[in-house]
């Protein structure tokens, strides 16, 4: 219950990111609502092709999308709010991340994915949603230049990978990786934290 | 039959369209080619993939591919000309979202996909091709900015899960579904219709 | 065990390509590394995809994911000195070309796909890779524009489905296949090879 609140709460803040981004670059209302909502539930798409699972869960959930379009909804009213709280906006997302990462290598896991699926299928599950919007709005993905984002994903869902590894039970596994992963995604948005980038040519 | 030769005429034009795309930014003459199939058939390998119906139905029958590829020669020759009907181009391009719309729903259902699901594959189906080549030709979707494109879509999808919900025959539900979309579609451009976008901030 | 070892090669020359792209556009470690794995192993995931094979072979067997992520480690640290060998970095992705064109079209057949489905597929496989690596670091494919880089890639597949249409046995239409196609590729980078663009309008 917790866990489907979380997965809720995860997939409104990612939706309403994109729909934020959506404001900016002044696409229509419609448009709007299509590339938050593609944020929201895009990443858990992804997961469900790469895993056979078909039609997508969140398609075939009505609360997934109907989730994702009221924070659409919301941000095309309070868009100004919205971004006054942006505090509050960035530790919902940092538990997205969390929550994401977590569950979609969980439920790899469950489809019968190998170890190494199971955690890059987590990732992705996190990632993958921020990915499309930023490629659908015609942007270089910030999280791939320098946002410290894909590795606290990477971390959550290796920690579920360990925990089925070693037959620690699942929730555990879950409730730790969802947590290490938002604690280091919030530490390093704290800490103003980055990774190097590759040395210039001398 | 009629529904197949629209389904065709659909393909063909959109493929047009992404070739025109292709000759405008100076892609080669396969890069053309490349852009303009993917438009024509990309919709529909989106909508098969989210329904696990794998090799996609427009590269296992070569009809569907042999008209996007058509199409893309056509332009590769005679552009000049075809820029000359884009009256004639523009009215094919909304009978296209209107078949493709309701085309995709109906698929969908008989693929087991629940309403919800349906509705958005079938949006998905008229607008993932246009998608595909905006984001190939690296320029953010105008049907994202202003264009009134996917709403006419969403409508078509929705009046065939309605019609499926009521028992409706299904072959009622496409034809008022495409009709009502294309019709929509050729309204709005012929009226200039468009969406609003969100207010600016204060 | 020779095709493999082709296989491997080809994963690590695509990855250290998407590396060297992400180190030139300044991404930070981590998306270096992300982009260079999707191009290392994207091709052959939307290859799977599309065949209904999940999870990905590439994420299921640790190799294929471990060489890209090599790959992209060596030019981490030794970026400078592999632009200084772009000749042999050339050769090898000619070579990749060539086997991921004919290694997926093999794979399409063997997961019943039809000679059309398997000619493009085969194509996807190679040049699938490439494209997504410019999508997400948002420029617009080179490969689409004037290398003749698609061409040898369909020429590759086309040998292999020809070779099982006419029943010649696989590991030659293979061979035969990938030399053709990296032969090609390299003829057309050693002599400037281009395809033309469309006319311009008069």
């Amino acid at each position: 219950m917790l866990l489907r609140i979380l997965d809720l709460s995860g997939i409104a803040v990612f939706a309403a990111s994109g729909a934020l981004v959506g404001v900016s670059k002044r696409l229509d209302i419609f448009g709007v609502c299509v590339v938050g909502v593609i944020t929201g539930i895009g990443g858990g798409m992804i997961r469900d092709v790469l895993l056979g699972i078909t039609p997508p869960t969140s398609l075939q959930n009505w609360p997934y999308f109907a989730t994702a379009f009221a924070a659409c909804l919301v941000v095309l009213v309070l868009h100004p709010e919205v971004r006054r709280i942006r505090a509050g906006v960035l530790v919902l997302d940092a538990i997205g991340v969390g929550v994401f990462a977590t569950g979609g290598a969980g439920i790899a896991l469950a489809s019968g994915a190998g170890p190494l699926a199971a955690t890059i299928i987590g990732m992705i599950t996190a990632i993958g949603g921020g990915l499309l919007r930023d490629v659908l709005v015609n942007e270089m993905p910030l999280l791939l230049q320098r946002d410290l984002y894909a590795v606290p994903a990477l971390l959550g869902a290796t920690t579920v990978v360990l925990a089925d590894a070693l037959t620690i039970p699942e929730s555990v596994g879950l409730a730790v990786g969802s947590v290490t992963a938002a604690g280091l995604r919030l530490l390093a948005l704290w800490r103003g934290w980055n990774l190097p980038t590759a040395p210039r040519i001398a």
